[in-house]
C-alpha cells in the first residue's frame, strides 16, 4: 500500500514519457494487422444482407466455388454456433442461417486467391431472400406485434432496467423547481483510422494462429473456440499493434470469426480487411438515444429527485447493450449527491448494424441530457449553474443511493480549477449575445468490478522476468490500443525495480505468450493490468531485496531500489548495482521470475444494484469543464473557441498520455456535439465513408486547455484511475450550455446543426413576437410507459 | 526424487513419442535461417583471405563502396574487439585486422542489395597482403622459432595439459604386455545439412534482433554485445528452426558477427548464407589428432597403466580447442577401473581453419587409439577382448582415478548385451577369412558440470505457464537443433502435471522470450534443461495440489496428476478434471507460473583434476558396440556387414529418439571410419563440397541393432543421460578390430581406406614372405617430448 499513496518521490511515475511503441509508428516498422503478409495467403471477403429484414431461404454456392481461384465458401452451415460477448445476448452468429436482421448483415463469405476473384465470387452466390417487415425506429419497434427481429425477444425489447432509489415521488414534492425535457442523440461511430482486419493462419496439428485488429485478445480466443469448435489451446490469439479502438474493437467482430471459418475450410492463411463503409455496417458503435428526463432541485439548488425513461436504439443484435443501458443508469445520479433516483432504461432491437461500446460507454448522451437540464433548472431558479453543481456534491468516501463505492472524488477540485481558469465569474451571463459559457460535468468508471465471463477470477495477470544481463521483460495480456497501455506498465515496473525504463522490454497480448488479461475496455487496463503490474514488481523486488540483503548483511526492509541501484536506505556504504543485484539474486533464487495479479476487492462489486454484474466499478474519475462559444445567430454556425477540462485520473502516471486522452475525449466530445451523424434511410446507411460522415480533422477542433487533478485512489496504482474516457461526456452539454448563454436556445438534439440552432432561433424569434416568453419548460410525451 | 527414482507407471515418459517440430519440417512450413526474408533485407558476403599466412598491410574499400548498390563494406576496423567462446582464448575477431591465418579466413564483407553486387563488390576490394611463413602439419609447427601464429603463443603451442594419476610407471613395471602405437585421425567435418545462416535486423531504438543458425543463442548474444559495443538488452537473439549442429553450430561463427556488424552500419536488415565451400571454411570439425600410446596389461588382463601423448591439429584460432584436449585427456582411461595413467595433450596452432567441437567432442580419436590398442593387447595377451573389457569395469558408484564421479554405470550390461546379440562367443575367432567381428566401448558426459562463463550461476531455468483455458506453456532457453529437446521437455512436463502431451506449447531458445539456457553442446540439455524443466513441472504441480487438496479437503501428498485429471491416490471419490483444477488454483493463486532451474551438485563439479572447470560432469553415459565387417583382400574394399549398439543412457524418456540418436552417431562413427576425410594441400582444403567430401548416404549406412540400456542415474531426469554423442566413439575401433579379425592387419589411421588395407596386407605378405610374424607391437616414435 505504501506504493499506492506514495505522492512525491517518484522517478519515472509521473513524468511525462513518450510512448514506447512510438518509433515503430512513425517510422512505419511497426505492423497493424492488414501489413501482414504470409505465403500462400488468400483474400477473404463477405457477402453483405442488401435488406433490412429478410429470411434466407437458400444459398446457391455452387457457381461461386466453381471459380477459379476460389479456395472456401463459407456460409450460416459452416459455424452455426451463437457467439456473444455477454451471457445474456448469445444472439450472433458469424453467417446469418435463419434470416438477416440488417443491411450488411454477414449472409456468406469467400476467401480466393486474390481481392479481385473473391469479389466475383460474392456476385456468383446467389441467395433466395423473403423480405419481411423491417423496424428502424426504437420507439417503433417497441410497439411492434409481429416479427420480431429475435422471436425470443417479445417486442423487440433487448434489455429493460428499472431502477428506483430512495423516494423520487417525495423528492419532486420536495422541489421547488421541476423540469421535463426530451433529448436526442444521433448515432456515432468509432471512426478509428485503422479498419478492422484480421489475419487467420491454420497451421499444422490443426493449429489455427489468428493476428486481429482487437481490443480483447482474450475474449477473442474463446470465441473462436466455441465457434470453430477447437481446443483454445489449439488457437492463438497475437494483437499487433492497433491503429485505436475507442470500444470498435472491444467486441468480437464478425470478420474475425470469418476469416477464421474460412482458414479452417480452405486449411490456409486468410486476411479479410474491411472497407471503410464494412466499418459502419460492423459498426458498434453509439446508439441512438431519447432521454425523457425529469429533475426537480430546491430553491438553494440541491437536486431532488430524478426520474428518467431511456430508449436506445440497439440495432439488430445484442452485443454490449445491455452495458450500455445499464451504464445509462447506473451512472446517471451517482456523479452528486442525489437520494432520489428512477430510471427506466430500455435497449430496443432494430434492423440496422448493432450499436455497442463507445467511448464513454453508456454515460455520454444521458450526460448530454441530465447536464442541459441541470443548467436549465439553475436558470429557472436564478442560481449560477456552476454553483449548484457545487452545491450537489458528493461528501466522498462514501456510498451512492445506487451502492456504488466513491473512494476518491476530486470533482470539487475539477469545478475550481475549471471556474478560475476560465474566468467563468467574469464572463458567465456577462459576455455580449453570440457569445457563451458553458459548463458540465462528468464521470467514469476504472474497468467493471466484475469480469464479464465468470467472477471470482483476476481480471489480470504480469509476469516479470529478469534475465542474466539485468534486462527485465513485462509479459502481460493487457492490450496496447494506442491508449499507452504499454509505455503504462513499463513506468508502473520500472518505478517499483528502480530501473530507467530502457532496461524494460514489454511482450503483451498474445495468448501464446502472455496471461490472461481482459482487455482493454471500460478504462479498466492502468487500474486492472496496472495493480496486477505493480504487484508482480514488487513480487520481484522483494526477490531482489531478499537476496541482496542477505549479502549485504541487512534487513529487505532496510533496503531502496532507485537509480538503477539497490542501496541501504541510510547507510551509503552498502549498495551494490542494479546489475549486480541481479547476478545476487539469481546466485540465490536459480531464476527470477514475478508474478502479480489483480482483482477489485469485493467491497468494490457493487451492492444490490449492481446489475449484471458489471456496473459498479474500483474507482471513478470525475470531470469538469467549461466551453466558450460564438454562435452567428444569421447562419446558425456555432464555432467552440475553447474549452477548459478538468480530469481527476487520480494519479497521472504519465501527464503527457493523460493530457492526450483528455484532449481526445474533448475532439470526439466535440464532433459528436456538433457535426457526426450516421443518417438513415429504411435502414440504410446514407453516408458510410469518412467523406460524408465528418469527424472533425485538426484544423476543426477547439482549443483545449487540461487540467490534471489528482485526488490519488487508494486502490489505484500509485493512486491511478481512469483517464481515457470519462471526459468526453462533459464537453457535449457544456457545449450545449454554452449556445444556451451565447443566444438563449436549448439544442436538446445533438448534434447541435446550425440548421437545429436556426430553427430554435426562429422559433424563439416567433414567441416573442407572439410576446409570450421561450419555452424553458416543455411537457415531455411519453414518460409513462 | 521421487520421479528420479521411479522407473514404471510412467504415462509419457518411456514412450516413443514423434517429434513435436515434426510436421513443420516434413511440410516445409516451418523456417530456418535462411527461409527468412524481410522488407528491405540486404545481402551479405565475406571476403576470405587467398594465403594462408599473411600480414594485412592495407585495404580499400572505396571502389566497393562507389559500386551502386552497396551499403555498407565493413573491415576489422569496425569491429576490432576480440572474442572467443572459452575465457582463455579470446583470439578472434570477426574480420582480421593484422593477419590472415588461414586460407579462408575472414577479411571483410559488403551488404549489398542482391548477392550478385555482393560478390562484385567483393572483387573491388583491394587488399595489399605480405606473405608470411605458414604452418600445416601440428608436429612441425610445435617445432616453430618464429612466425607463430598468434604471437602470445610460443611455439604455436595453444594449450597443452600433463596430469599423472596413480603411477604410471610403476604399473608399466608390473605389466605382463605392453603396446605402443602411434594411431593417426584425419580431419572431419560436421557436415550439418543446413549451413550456417544469419539474418541480422536493425531496428529503430538502436535495437537489434538476430535470426541464427546456432546451438548457442545465449552465448551469441553475449558475444555480439562484446563486439558490436552494445546493452546485451538492446539484442534479441531468436535461434529458428536449425538443421542439425553436431557441435558446427556450438561456437560463434564469423558470419553471426558479420551480419550483426554490416548491419549496425548499413541500419538495415542483413542476411548471410554460408556456401557449403564457407562451411568448410568456418570449420570447428574435429582435428587431426596423432596419438602416441603406450598401454600395459597383466596376464589377467587387468590394465596395469596408460600413457598417451595427443597432438591435435588445432588450426588458426583456440575456439574450443582445449576442451578437446583436455577431455581426451579426461575421458581416455575414466571409463575402466585404471589406476595408473600419464596423459600429455596439446593442442597447436597451424595455418588451416580452427577446429572445434564435433559429437562425442575429444573423445573419438583417443577412443579409436585406446580400443585399438586393448584389442592388440588381449590378443597378445591369449585372451578375449571383450572378456579383457569384463575384467576392467569400474565397480559404481565411484570415484575415477582423476576425480570423475560416476553415479550410474551401464557399461556391464551394455557388453552383455552386445555379446548375447552379436552371438560373439559363436562368432570371435570363427569366421571364415575376410569376415571379422570386433569390439569397443565409449562413454561420454552428460554436460560439462559448470558453466564455461561463470560458476554458481544454474545453467538452465524453465518456466511454465497455465493459462485459464488449462493451456500449458513451457518456456525454455535450450535450443532444439533436430535431437528433440523440445519434445523431451513437452514429454517431462506432461507427466509430471499428468496431461496429455497435446495441452503442451513450447517457447524456446528466444534471449527475450526465454530464460538462459547455456545450449545444446557437451550432450547437457536432457540432463540440465530436463531437470530444470522437471524441477519447473513440480513447482506448477505443488500449486495445483494445494489448491485442489483444499477444495476435495485432502492433503497435497494424497493428490496424484494422471490422464488429465488430479485425484485422490486412494479415494475415487475425490476426484477433478486437470480442467477444473487449473480453475480451482487460478481461483487459489491468481495465477499460475512455475520455475525451475537445475545446477549439477557441487559433488559432480569435481575434483582436483577438473581442468579448466568444464571436465567433470554430473553423469556418464556408456557403449558397447559389436561390428561386423567383410573385407575383401583382393581390393581392399571394407563393408561393414551390422553393428550391434548397446547404450546406457540411464533411462529413454523417449526411447525413438534415443534410438534415433544411437543410429546418428553409429552411421557418423562408420563415415569418419571409412570415407570421411578433409584433404589438405598447403593450407589449402581440396574437398569443400559434399560431392567430394563424401558423407555415406542411406544404402551406404550398416545395418544397426539398437539396444537401450537404462541404469537410471540418480541424479538426472527419471534417471536420465546423454544419449546423443556417446555411442559415436565406439563405432570406429569397433570396426577398426573387426578388419583385424576379419585379414589379421591393424589400421591404425582412419580413414580406414581400401588403399591403407591393402597396403597393409601386403606388408603383411611380404613380412610373411620373410618368415617374420606381422607387427603386433611397434615402436612408436615420439613419445617422450
Amino acid at each position: 500500500m505504501a506504493d499506492r499513496a506514495q505522492t512525491n518521490g517518484f522517478s519515472i511515475i509521473g513524468k511525462p514519457l513518450a510512448m514506447a511503441d512510438a518509433v515503430s509508428k512513425v517510422t512505419g516498422i511497426g505492423k497493424y494487422a492488414d501489413d501482414l503478409s504470409v505465403p500462400g495467403m488468400l483474400i477473404g471477403k463477405i457477402l453483405h444482407s442488401p435488406y433490412p429484414h429478410a429470411r434466407i431461404r437458400s444459398i446457391d454456392t455452387s457457381r461461386a466455388e466453381a471459380l477459379n481461384g476460389v479456395k472456401a465458401v463459407a456460409t450460416g452451415q459452416d459455424a452455426p454456433n451463437p457467439y456473444g460477448i455477454l451471457p445474456i445476448g448469445h444472439d450472433e452468429r458469424v453467417f446469418a442461417v435463419d434470416k438477416a436482421r440488417y443491411i450488411g448483415d454477414n449472409v456468406a463469405a469467400v476467401a480466393a486467391t486474390t481481392a479481385e476473384i473473391a469479389e466475383q465470387a460474392l456476385d456468383l452466390l446467389r441467395v433466395d431472400y423473403e423480405r419481411l417487415p423491417a423496424w428502424f425506429d426504437p420507439e417503433e419497434s417497441m410497439k411492434a406485434e409481429s416479427d420480431w427481429i429475435h422471436e425470443e425477444r417479445a417486442h423487440n425489447i433487448e434489455k429493460e432496467y428499472h431502477h428506483v432509489f430512495g423516494d423520487p415521488d417525495q423528492g419532486f414534492a420536495q422541489a421547488d423547481f421541476v423540469a421535463e425535457e426530451r433529448y436526442y442523440a444521433g448515432e456515432v461511430n468509432h471512426a478509428a483510422m485503422e479498419p478492422h482486419s484480421t489475419l487467420a493462419i491454420w497451421e499444422p496439428h490443426e493449429r489455427l494462429t489468428v493476428h486481429s485488429s482487437t481490443q480483447v485478445p482474450f475474449y477473442l480466443h474463446r470465441t473462436i473456440a466455441e465457434v470453430c469448435e477447437m481446443p483454445m489451446s489449439q488457437i492463438r490469439v497475437i494483437k499487433p499493434l492497433i491503429g485505436s479502438g475507442f470500444g470498435g474493437k472491444s467486441e468480437i467482430i464478425p470478420l474475425e470469426i470469418a476469416a477464421c471459418v474460412l482458414a479452417k475450410k480452405s486449411r490456409k492463411p486468410v486476411k479479410i480487411t474491411y472497407t471503410r463503409e464494412e466499418v459502419f455496417l460492423a459498426h458498434r458503435g453509439r446508439p441512438i438515444t431519447i432521454v425523457y428526463l425529469k429533475v426537480g432541485i430546491t430553491r438553494a439548488g440541491k437536486i431532488a429527485a430524478v426520474q428518467a425513461r431511456v430508449v436506445q436504439d440497439g440495432g439488430a443484435y445484442c452485443g454490449y447493450g445491455p452495458v450500455t443501458v445499464l451504464y445509462s443508469g447506473a451512472l446517471l445520479g451517482a456523479i452528486y449527491d442525489i437520494a432520489n433516483v428512477r430510471y427506466d432504461g430500455f435497449r430496443v432491437l432494430t434492423n440496422k448494424p448493432a450499436c455497442g461500446a463507445m467511448r464513454g460507454h453508456g454515460t455520454v448522451n444521458v450526460r448530454f441530457a441530465f447536464e442541459s437540464i441541470l443548467d436549465q433548472l439553475s436558470h429557472q431558479a436564478g442560481l449560477d449553474p456552476l454553483e449548484v453543481r457545487r452545491r450537489n456534491l458528493l461528501k466522498a468516501p462514501c456510498i451512492t443511493a445506487n451502492s456504488l463505492r466513491v473512494t476518491s472524488y476530486g470533482l470539487p477540485e475539477c469545478i475550481e480549477k475549471v471556474f478560475e481558469r476560465s474566468n467563468w465569474k467574469g464572463k458567465k451571463g456577462k459576455l455580449p449575445y453570440g457569445k457563451g459559457i458553458g459548463v458540465a460535468c462528468s464521470h467514469y468508471v476504472s474497468g467493471a468490478a466484475n469480469p464479464i465471463v465468470r467472477s471470482n477470477m483476476p481480471h489480470t495477470t504480469v509476469y516479470i522476468k529478469i534475465d542474466r544481463d539485468s534486462a527485465v521483460t513485462v509479459y502481460t495480456g493487457a492490450s496496447e490500443i494506442g491508449q499507452g497501455s504499454d509505455t503504462m506498465q513499463i513506468q508502473i515496473a520500472a518505478e517499483v525495480l528502480g530501473v530507467c525504463t530502457e532496461r524494460i522490454k514489454l511482450v503483451g497480448a498474445d495468448t501464446e505468450l502472455t496471461p490472461v488479461d481482459l482487455g482493454s475496455y471500460s478504462s479498466r487496463v492502468t487500474f486492472m493490468a496496472g495493480n496486477a503490474c505493480l504487484n508482480a514488481a514488487k513480487d520481484m523486488r522483494d526477490q531482489l531485496f531478499a537476496a541482496v540483503a542477505k549479502k549485504l548483511g541487512c534487513s529487505p526492509s532496510d533496503l531502496v531500489a532507485k537509480n538503477d541501484r539497490v542501496s541501504h536506505v541510510s547507510d551509503p556504504a552498502k549498495s551494490v548495482s542494479f546489475d549486480e543485484a541481479v547476478a545476487i539474486a539469481l546466485e540465490f533464487h536459480g531464476a527470477l521470475v514475478g508474478r502479480g495479479t489483480y482483482a477489485p476487492p469485493e467491497a468494490a462489486r457493487g451492492g444490490k444494484f449492481r446489475g449484471a454484474g458489471v456496473g459498479p466499478s474500483p474507482a471513478y474519475s470525475y470531470s469538469a469543464q467549461v466551453a466558450e462559444v460564438t454562435v452567428d445567430p444569421e447562419t446558425g454556425h456555432l464555432h467552440v473557441d475553447k474549452v477548459v477540462a478538468a480530469h481527476d485520473c487520480g494519479k497521472a502516471l504519465n501527464p503527457l498520455t493523460v493530457e492526450g486522452q483528455i484532449e481526445g475525449s474533448v475532439y470526439m466530445g466535440f464532433g459528436q456535439a456538433l457535426q457526426e451523424d450516421m443518417i438513415w434511410k429504411d435502414g440504410r446507411l446514407m453516408n458510410p465513408s469518412l467523406l460524408e460522415y465528418r469527424i472533425p480533422g485538426t484544423k476543426e477542433n477547439p482549443d483545449i486547455e487540461s487540467i490534471i487533478v489528482e485526488s490519488v485512489d487508494p486502490e489505484g496504482p500509485f493512486g491511478a484511475k481512469e483517464a481515457g474516457e470519462g471526459s468526453l461526456a462533459a464537453t457535449i452539454p457544456a457545449i450545449a450550455n454554452a449556445v444556451y448563454d451565447a443566444v438563449g436556445v436549448r439544442i436538446n438534439s445533438v448534434p447541435i446543426t446550425p440548421e437545429k440552432i436556426l430553427e430554435a432561433l426562429r422559433a424563439k424569434e416567433k414567441a416573442l413576437a407572439t410576446s409570450k416568453p421561450p419555452p424553458e419548460k416543455s411537457s415531455a410525451p411519453g414518460m409513462a410507459r
